[in-house]
């Protein structure tokens, strides 16, 4: 049975008997001893390779979502590996499937936010408080999140974020997506009457929508960036094992209430 | 219900109202703006900073084995994005699971079997030779295989390990463990009598355990290099879709024979 | 860190040193010996033990939407085997991982949809052909897809579907979400000129929702029932190999372009 | 790139434009109208139908493992459509994911325990108690586990086990691998000195093999099972969220230790 065409294309890589090709370069030739891990990703979803300001800001926000301690998915992880030890690939798994809409996912959204809010402002800075007015306001009518607004621990300002303005502003590459995000948390602030933390959510695709990174790719760089962070926790897991407590404090916090 | 203690230790990572630290160091201030994503999983993995060529034979390592085109975890995953476009982090995950002993994993297999070896040897390169010729002959009077010989593809040599190889040489730090596995070849080969590649997967453990990079984290580096690639595949699948006509192709080579 | 409230609450079972209970009954005694598995299933989900009729309505969806050939899901579940052999759970979860929107997940799209609808005829079977003519032209005109209709392989009728309407006629329960389904296809038909086949995806519903089963609970279905045929699937893997020579029909179904 | 042969084969479905045949029988009018989905799995991964015996057994032992409370995979599944609540199919994949060799995969291994020691015994019952002691000696004297033995909270006897032996016992099917498990929990509890109870994943497949069930496909019950659990919970944590409440305390049970 077939879905749609026979055939598809690929423009990422080939490999023949002697070589692997990689957009276009040899891979053991031109990229294994020269280049570094974040420029090979870049190469390899936006088929060429970064500049150097591209390729810092990348490190950047890939370290800055990484890592932030016992979240869901790393628990989710832990408790996999410790029950199927045999299969690291599964606990890995289990904790990227954590990467959702809710907790990981929303960069590409607020991605989207912002380039909406400065593509409406027509490129000038003037109108961007004006915009972020309105789009908040709408949200709000529509009772719907702010994605990449708010956080349950950082509740006066998320460090990454600040991190990551700090680095654009200093590289020079910080523009209207930065400006607008900016802007939106202002107005947020305002309308719920109460902090709305510009999150590092949305500082990813603030600092990178400024330098054209590809907005498609955006949802990539919290999957991989907490892939690394995942595989830590797993190593970590092998030898001081959590998993199991961990489990048994989650059921613990479930009350059994029969019939409802 | 309680399997094991009631409660576990992390030293990976902590995070406080203001401040997120891994590893000891702030995040905002002392890694985000300063390190790059590769010094920044070495330092989740392994507790400290790589030193610069430990940085540049992990960021070698990565590249090697993050993309090697349409593999069967790459179909898995654009498959799975395909009929499940709502969930990118399910179709990463759906490749990563693909990542097992058979086809992605045996980097870890491959470190046991150098770190045996160089063992053996009471780190006398001499021995080397001798010990080779005695691994190759027990696993073949076990009937068993050697982790990170052959390939399907690249019969009379992987172009990935040869650029490592030339990376450790040109690093100086090419030792035993490179050593050990070009004799490991050789001996392979005779023993056979076909070239048993020596692939990627036992190249990486062997440039990474001549510097010391813990061997316990050898299986995240092919888990964390594919999710680059497969991120890559399927963001080219958003946009250009392939995983049909794959899964097409994929069902008509299963011809189906009732009753056997 | 917490997102959220500190506990939270749960009726399905509990469990004490001696006896395990599901929604108020015993396991050992009042289960185990004396009910099938879709009743049990329907105990889980619903709170309460199915009637007759509904046990067989269950039975009948979960077995017309379990298997249907060398499907996207069994294929990335096969190929996930055949690489990763250690682990059956891990290429279970990459064959679930396709129950997505596009190719299994539409069931409880197309309950939503008639549900919609019959609500939006006020119980009244006379002014649902006038209700399904509207809705499809809404969606047509919002460029949407139909969900539960058309199918690439049964293009005159899905098998599955009939089996399941004549299962309800003759069992008395065929009430408005079946006839509300017919007047859709019919309706379908004639605005898009060629046959829009009611699916086994919109029949599951169609019949169940007839007779009160829970509408959260519809998306379960196709999930459980996958789950069946995918384990039948990798069984089979296990005995005789399909998933590398899949994989490799898949790899070759992609051309490589360079640039692109 | 190939890896082995280019086609395989699949007894298991067809399908063309009228009909889907399953194992050899249409499934519109041969199965949908008159088979329970267990009777349906036996075939799907049997090659035909069981008897009405085998099917009770089969009913009653998917039943005794389908659910457990708050087990680790409920766990990591509820905390995985918290954070991802746009994916069922991944939240019910990452519960699958922790159905491993630890927690809920030891039916598999505990089969092959018991077919090896009836095997043994040359079907003679009286060499039962003999086998049995001689096994549990060996697996004590290499220090290894014994499958489908102890369990953390039912430490004086697994209701779920007994359940199942008074099922096959009703039946008339109790038969070597039933008094070989029994053999096995004595000699085990002389050995270790202490209650090493015969768990639910030791009496699946004592009760099933019994009956000529299929040992490559034990490995399936709990999966299938289980997963029918893990949407119920589920089902529930999208009414009743628990998922956040539980990552949070799974979160506080881990303590930050730098440095060790």
């Amino acid at each position: 049975m077939r879905v749609g065409q026979a055939t598809g294309k690929s423009s990422i890589s080939t490999a023949n008997e002697t070589s692997v090709t990689v957009r276009g370069l040899d891979l053991a030739n031109d990229l294994i001893p020269h280049v570094g891990f974040s420029e090979f990703y870049f190469l390899l979803v936006a088929g060429r390779k970064p500049s150097e300001i591209e390729r810092r800001l990348l490190d950047a926000t890939l370290i800055a979502i990484a890592e932030h301690g016992m979240t869901p998915s790393v628990a989710a992880a832990r408790m996999t590996l410790a029950a199927a030890p045999e299969a690291l690939q599964g606990a890995v798994a289990a904790g990227i499937l954590g990467c959702g809409s809710k907790v990981l996912g929303t960069a590409s959204e607020a991605a989207e936010l912002l380039q909406k809010g400065v593509e409406a402002s027509g490129g000038d800075a003037d109108r961007l408080v004006e915009v972020a007015t309105e789009a908040v306001g709408r949200i709000r009518a529509e009772r719907r999140l702010l994605p990449g607004f708010g956080h349950p621990l950082h509740r006066q300002g998320d460090p990454r974020s600040r991190s990551l303005f700090d680095l654009a502003q200093s590289l020079g590459t910080s523009g209207l997506h930065c400006r607008y995000a900016t802007e939106l948390e202002r107005a947020a602030g305002k309308a719920f009457g109460r902090p709305m933390v510009l999150n590092v959510s949305c500082a990813i695709p603030a600092v990178l929508l400024d330098v054209g990174f590809p907005a498609r790719a955006m949802r990539g760089i919290p999957i991989l960036a907490r892939t690394a962070g995942l595989i830590a926790h797993l190593v970590e897991e092998m030898e001081h094992p959590a998993g199991f407590a961990m489990a048994g404090a989650a059921a613990e916090a479930v009350i059994y209430e029969p019939g409802s």
